[in-house]
């Protein structure tokens, strides 16, 4: 299995936290935004007098998967039926019960560069290899032509998978792109698996095009979905599995069967959670885009430092005037400190599979209020130019 | 992916359900004992004024992991460290990432029949082959002499996956059963992979003899545990993974991780659960051998009906003089009805890999409160007096 970047990492940050040094995490798409209350609330009520916490449908509570369509996917304009709708141990089970409903030992899946790490995790679980389409950070991370796609199919190949909003690169598909894919996917009859979880972050005033919504393309389509961001309540790990088509739905809920059933508790917070006013979600994107706004700008001051603008997720991808994103990040970690602060970010090469791409690139994940995110951002500038001295040194 | 027997009966449970029929669930290992209120009371307290529910450790929260070694496990005598352990997504990811662990796409894996079902489940997404040692129901389902192991063993065989005591046939392991199969691992450098989930559940008056304390092994047993039976929380999906050999726990890390944490509400039930009382378990205890006495006693005195006595779970095997037991068990859902009510119990058949093993065996689970129980019992002495006439006819 493949060890990694990330991970690798994180002993050096508990060393540093260790030793007093306050570190700035940019590294995880770990949020510090409220939760909703009603859907913490939603979780008391339910726990005051219960007699004992029994398993649900596989499938999940019927309350939550009536009410996701019907009151969350109905108001978006995405019109799904119960049936099409099945609960999962958040949008990490669902991507991987979609790719192993999609593909088995041997078969191939399509991936646009750079992507979620752990889709490549799923795929050596599961004998599948991941071919990629290069999306560049100069170009914005617009999706190539459909050419690229065509020239990586092979009989093996079985779907593309993407993440829209993209984790890692905060890319907003555009509604013609996502077309051109499923265009793709419909006359080679591959599966399109879109991860839709960042669906609420995005900051254009487009609305959001689902893949649900291309045309003719309603047997191809898996959607994977999750409250974790949505509704900042990823240790809920309640996520959903959505298509259209009756045998992947028959086949998810077999997948679903043999670990019995989503977490009930993590349920029940999802059920109160379909309360959040529109207000919620419309203080948070203002929020996201200061945010946003701040680390760009910052990030595009800083000498040799490179990022496009992004319109969804709350990640950037950034080119750095460095030997390599890896050894810079472990360097913040273990040897930079500006009045005992440092950072921690993300190197991003194990968001690409193209040998050598990516070496330069660091994932930012702009999850902190904008003061915490000024300073990271100041200590990231002095730290690019101290390195810089280190390496000429 | 194999057809469940279990499932297929669902729908006829619920289309009797809904024309007004009851339904006594002997089915499913889902109890009616209540939580512990400490267990229940955690989430409550966790969840008034929570700003937000981020995710975890991969491994599960520190307090969790220390708290299950210092107050649960040592109690029991099971000398483990806080390294040897990792939270998992209930008892059904530790054993999907024991078998991963232990095998590939190709390797074999040895399991005692009747099992757990869901290990095939696992074994074929996997690329798994399980290959059974026969335990017969009319020895009592005693693990055969170790010559039935050795035959089976090729150059792929990778673990032995057993449950004990023994989902579904409550078979309770003597330490010499245990003791013999430890030294066959041992032997050919096997994983042992023990399903501990019903320790709480002897009715002898021996200690319980864990896979984990089998000398030398240390290397080869990997445990799968669950909060679920001995709180009764299986909603919760909280389960772990235990083993004192370091490779196999690098392994389930990276696994964990790729999932991104366990459930975080269920993790605080679990929390608050290790503060359950000695007495909590004592009284459990005395109520299901009073089931089970109830059940088995009462299963032996149908004419043509054996089942031996379990000493562990709260199940029981019964053999049936019936032409197959699948049939059966649906007749009970269609056809059979007295005073409006009926049963619902398990056929046997998917529990065992020998062909034509197991076809007249029911799985009973003695979930239901003594009156009720005998009621079931009731219900099943005359439902197989009818079946027997309907089918001479």
């Amino acid at each position: 299995m493949p060890a990694s970047a990330i991970r690798k990492l994180v002993p050096f940050s508990e060393a540093a936290e260790a030793a007093g040094v306050k570190v700035y995490h940019l590294n995880v798409g770990a949020p510090d935004i409220k939760s909703p209350d009603c859907a913490t609330q939603a979780v008391s009520a339910r726990c005051n007098g219960m007699h004992h916490l029994s398993y649900t449908h596989s499938a999940g509570l019927i309350d939550l998967r009536r009410g996701m369509v019907e009151k969350y996917y109905r108001k978006l304009g995405l019109d799904i039926e119960t049936s099409q709708l099945l609960i999962t141990v958040g949008g990490s089970e669902a991507f991987a019960s979609a790719m192993q409903i999609a593909a088995g030992q041997g078969d191939e899946i399509i991936v646009v560069e750079p992507f979620y790490t752990n889709y490549q995790t799923y795929a050596f679980l599961n004998g599948i290899t991941l071919k990629a389409v290069h999306s560049d950070i100069r170009e914005g991370f617009r999706v190539p032509d459909i050419s690229e796609f065509e020239k990586i199919l092979t009989p093996a190949t079985r779907a593309v998978l993407l993440s829209n909003p993209c984790n890692p690169s905060g890319k907003l598909f555009t509604k013609e792109e996502m077309l051109a894919i499923g265009d793709f996917c419909r006359r080679h009859d591959l599966f399109l698996i879109c991860d839709e979880v960042y669906r609420e972050f995005c900051y254009t005033d487009e609305p959001y095009f689902s893949a649900l919504q291309i045309p003719g393309c309603e047997q191809n389509v898996i959607i994977v979905d999750s409250v974790s961001k949505r509704y900042n309540l990823c240790g809920a790990r309640i996520g959903c599995i959505i298509s259209r088509n009756q045998e992947v739905m028959a086949c998810a809920l077999k997948y679903a069967q043999a670990r019995l059933c989503p977490p009930v508790l993590g349920q029940y917070a999802a059920i109160g959670a379909l309360d959040t006013p529109d207000s919620y979600f419309q203080e948070v994107r203002e929020e996201y885009i200061r945010r946003r706004d701040c680390a760009v700008e910052a990030l595009n001051a800083m000498p040799g430092v490179y990022s496009p603008m992004p319109y969804g997720a709350f990640y950037t991808v950034a080119e750095l005037p460095v030997d390599s994103a890896e050894n810079f990040a472990k360097w913040l970690l273990t040897d930079f400190r500006m009045d005992n602060e440092t950072l921690m970010i993300t190197p991003a090469a194990s968001f690409y599979k193209t040998p050598g791409a990516g070496l330069k690139h660091a994932r930012i994940a702009y999850v902190l209020e904008v003061p915490q995110l000024r300073r990271a951002m100041n200590l990231l500038a002095t730290a690019l130019s101290e390195y810089d001295k280190c390496l000429k040194k």
